[in-house]
């Protein structure tokens, strides 16, 4: 199959389009093994959760075969169609005969609902059919709506069944004679509808829907407002002003990953300045050093500027996945480097702390610090994050690669095979890397029909890299994409030091002051109290330039790298000690060995104290 | 009139009784000016705002004559309530004809809309009768009672009428048979109604109150709990066992007051022993260094031990002014200075911030870190505070003083006369002090008809205190009550030095993590932007000893004491400086002064950033 995340193929602004997810074949030891979890394991109890938490009862009572009342909250349908999008891009990629079958008969089920024009969505059925349209604010109709395009454009790409897309361009077409042109300019309170909109509109090449998404986009922040101009809904300025990451996070990061989708096929001037301006925002001032997004727990929202507290960080899982998707967007408009740099770090930092070690817990909020009590739950009432891990984790392939202006694009690297179509003939690579943790990578060209054209990536960590190619090692910049002429039979090696930094905040960042966090190549690292034997995670101080010694093991985490820090201890305060006191009563810290281990994979054993940012001496 | 703000006289366990509010006659410059602007201004702007958002129309229309809807907030009673509580206590030591007239028709509004059976609650008339006491969780009908028995105590203590105090009884008459011994054990989801049943019973000396009170506060923590054992509730364990403040913050104290008032009258150990722990957990964990209560926007509510956000310090000031009477009250039963410490602390930091020097604006939040956003409102639409800043303005006379043990008791210092009966005579006392700014307080006894024992608070931030009697000079201990024999021409002097202290946090408080607070006497300083002509607020550093000139002028915010330190600032990061970079690129601040001014007195001029806790160098 051929199964893009998007399909930019025809797509007039994208600078290169992506590979299918089926183009690139992982089988390394960190990437492949949480997608083998997500295919087996993490879909089949998800859809598990859908049928017992009455989430699918709703479509059959919908369908009028199922007499009771609506199960859960009024948006539930969203998590069904997540998880037949999840579903949908792992049969592209591991096809699963039961997976499959399952998929078909949850398919059913959800047409079946479907109302004669076209409408679905099962909390406004029966008596509630009068409210439907009518609060658009709170009720999240057209959201749910777009999780039914992406589900059904996953599906249509990764198994070739049209079952889903024509239920789906059947509610398109219900809502576009609603708020097309001849119907309200309107959008829902809760983006996600606009990208859904315009990867139907790449499916069926049917112009309405991009218009429709243009249009939802287009309805934020107009006089009078149809959110009374709420920072919560983003509707406080039109989408071409707005400078700021503000209100809820997750609708925020979706709102501008349909504008980008808008501006990568008709080239939206406006969306575009906003975009821009929305990102250096965003990456200067509101985005944690995990790459998570999302300050304040209240309204699950953006904080201002340099907000960042790290016990209260909200930053849900759903939102980092909502950056991704907007980074990867932006990419394969401006092929920039910068938003490769950013997509790969929310991924390792910010996607994957949101699931356990064994495919089946959760985390919605992120903190970067915390007591102990924050644990990963196996479902929630509100289940918003699970699928969006999955769905992420199965198209995770198709984040690797692009193709465009005659070159193959390598985002990211790990042991993989690669295979795109190259004019009539096909460009095969063999790729050797044991990222996040090593630094060489090995591109070998298997087979093509002419000359290669590469664009590999040396990410903004990997300072001092090396590139190796027909004999010759040369020095090249990180933070860049660097061109690379091979042939049939080549092999280029890039040597990507995982350079450890010592971060520091940005001075304004008040919660970080003169506080430290480590980050090894792609990595970011944290203190957990299971790992420090002798001491509370509280006094740990860390000097300026700490000497970092990089162990690790195969059996830790299911094998990260871990840090051990030549580093000090505070005084542990006695149980008198007062909450504020004079500042020269302070006793100096004592040298201690501190261990760190990858932020991602916390939480993973015994509860205690877990901190990110280290006081420093 | 005799107006204690609680009536001990006849409490089996107060160590001790307030004074009449009328005892003590303040002519200072630093508190009477703000109780005349409350008494002239504040007062009377309160009521015409309840009158112009429907407030006083809601007991109109529960009357039958108002044909129109109920207006505004289910639980809106609660500000007329209060109002007329701060409108009694001022009436007591400001007798005005016109407030008084207007305090009169107001009462003879609310009691037109008291049902036959005594019910009173302007929300559950008409449709919504059937609704009442169906919901204690959420409606607050109980608080709502609690603030009515508050001002009816208050109008009755200071104008000697009982026309509120009939409604009251009537009322509480009402609730016993629901919720005393023969009705259901529960109480409200918004604590309140405890203290003032507890005051109710003071009053009329009816013991069916004081049960009902003792009722409430039992009701909370039962197995199963009343409301699902919530901690927002503070359902989750018996009050006994309570150890940490948790949930809505002004719940939480209003709870310790009534459970306070409670002990005071029975002794009640269990609760005792609560209080002792919430108390020790709030100071030691919990206490922003203002005072300040409630850490988190989430819920309106306490945080974990250690979080204490300062830009999204909540802080709310109905949670300051419930902590300033749980300290009074534990103050009156124990005798133990370091409840005056935080009462006087809370009252000044934390209190008074609230209130802008107009007296017709008022802060909802207390950050104690802001970019300039944050001002004050004429109003709000939950208007508990404002009228809760008033009737503690109106009352707080009888916050210097108590009688008990033979000895008048004196809390707090300023420009007043004291007055108070002793035996068949009296004790006069002149006071002269410059309260906060001056160290100097000279006590004489103009009256007394025999010997005066006086116990005179020194305050714990009064280091190198000295007292004068009899020409004799003496070291007095920080932190306590020295007990002096006087006579009548005695004059007693006070050295009670503001001693300059640069405030560290308890190093589990991460969000202060090398970061310092000034704070001379009594008083916490904060820098603002509109002092710092040359620098960002943002930039400044402080060094661990720093060296102060104090200043101030009479003209600067109403006459306030500043503060000039020899400090440093750090360079203006760049627009272009990245929100992480590494540690060692940062740049050493160079010399600067910073002005501070008092941060009770913040955002009373030009907007801009403004930090109570700042950076050490």
């Amino acid at each position: 199959m051929n199964s893009p995340i998007i399909d930019l193929s025809s797509s007039p602004h994208a600078r290169m389009q992506p590979v299918s997810t089926t183009a690139v074949k992982l089988h390394d030891k960190f990437w492949q093994p949480r997608r083998d979890i997500n295919a087996r394991r993490t879909i089949f109890s998800q859809i598990k959760q859908c049928r017992e938490t009455g989430r699918l009862d709703n479509f059959v009572r919908a369908a009028g075969k199922f007499d009771g009342p609506f199960q859960g909250i009024f948006f539930n349908d969203s998590d069904v169609y997540k998880v037949l999008e999840a579903a949908g891009w792992s049969l592209a990629t591991d096809p699963d005969a039961a997976l499959d079958a399952e998929v078909d008969e949850l398919i059913a089920t959800v047409a079946a609902a479907q109302q004669p024009d076209g409408y679905l969505n099962t909390y406004f059925m029966f008596d509630r059919e009068g409210d439907r349209w009518k609060n658009l604010k709170d009720m999240h109709e057209l959201y749910c709506a777009g999780h039914l395009f992406q589900a059904a454009v996953a599906h249509f790409r990764g198994t070739g069944k049209t079952s889903l897309l024509q239920v789906a361009t059947k509610f398109a077409d219900c809502i576009y004679k609603e708020f097309g042109p001849e119907g309200k300019l309107a959008a829902c309170g809760h983006e996600e509808a606009e990208m859904g909109l315009v990867e139907l509109y790449r499916v069926t090449r049917d112009e309405r829907y991009l218009v429709l998404a243009q249009r939802m986009v287009d309805a934020r922040g107009q006089t009078p407002g149809m959110f009374q101009n709420s920072e919560y809904h983003q509707d406080h300025l039109p989408f071409a002003k707005q400078n700021k990451m503000i209100g809820h996070a997750v609708r925020h990061v979706y709102l501008c990953c349909g504008a980008a989708d808008v501006v990568l096929e008709n080239g939206n001037q406006g969306f575009r300045e906003g975009l821009e301006n929305l990102w250096q925002s965003f990456v200067t001032s509101q985005m944690y050093v995990t790459g998570g997004a999302g300050s304040r727990y209240e309204g699950e929202a953006f904080g201002a500027k340099y907000e960042l507290p790290n016990d209260r960080a909200y930053t849900e899982t759903c939102a980092a996945i909502g950056s991704v998707m907007w980074q990867f967007r932006m990419l394969q408009l401006t092929g920039e480097h910068r938003f490769a740099d950013v997509m790969e770090h929310t991924i390792i930092n910010a996607v994957l702390p949101g699931l356990a070690l064994d495919g089946e817990h959760y985390f919605y909020e992120n903190p970067l610090e915390n007591d102990g009590t924050h644990r990963r739950s196996a479902w929630f009432g509100c289940a918003c994050c699970p699928p969006n891990v999955a769905r992420l984790l199965a198209q995770l392939p198709g984040y690797f690669a692009s193709q465009g202006e005659g070159k193959l694009w390598l985002h990211m690297y790990a042991d993989m095979d690669v295979e795109v179509p190259d004019g009539d003939g096909c460009i095969k690579l063999a790729v050797k890397a044991d990222m996040p943790w090593q630094p060489d990578v090995a591109i070998h060209v298997v087979e093509a029909s002419g000359p290669v054209r590469l664009a590999l990536r040396v990410p903004v960590w990997a300072i001092g890299a090396k590139l190796t190619h027909g004999g010759v090692t040369r020095d090249v910049a990180a933070g860049a994409y660097v061109d690379v002429q091979a042939a049939c039979g080549d092999t280029i090696n890039l040597h990507l030091p995982q350079t450890i930094q010592q971060l520091t905040s940005h001075p304004y960042v008040s919660s970080n002051y003169h506080q430290t966090a480590i980050q090894r190549g792609g990595v970011v690292y944290c203190a957990e109290q299971v790992d420090q034997p002798l001491h509370d995670v509280r006094t740990l101080r860390i000097p300026a330039n700490a000497a970092v010694e990089v162990t690790g093991s195969s059996n830790l985490l299911n094998g990260v790298t871990t840090l051990l820090l030549t580093a000090a201890v505070a005084p542990k305060p006695s149980a008198e000690e007062p909450l504020y006191s004079d500042l020269r009563r302070a006793e100096p810290p004592v040298p201690a060995e501190v261990v760190l281990v990858p932020y991602f994979a916390w939480a993973n054993r015994d509860p205690g104290h877990m901190r990110v940012w280290l006081p420093q001496v």
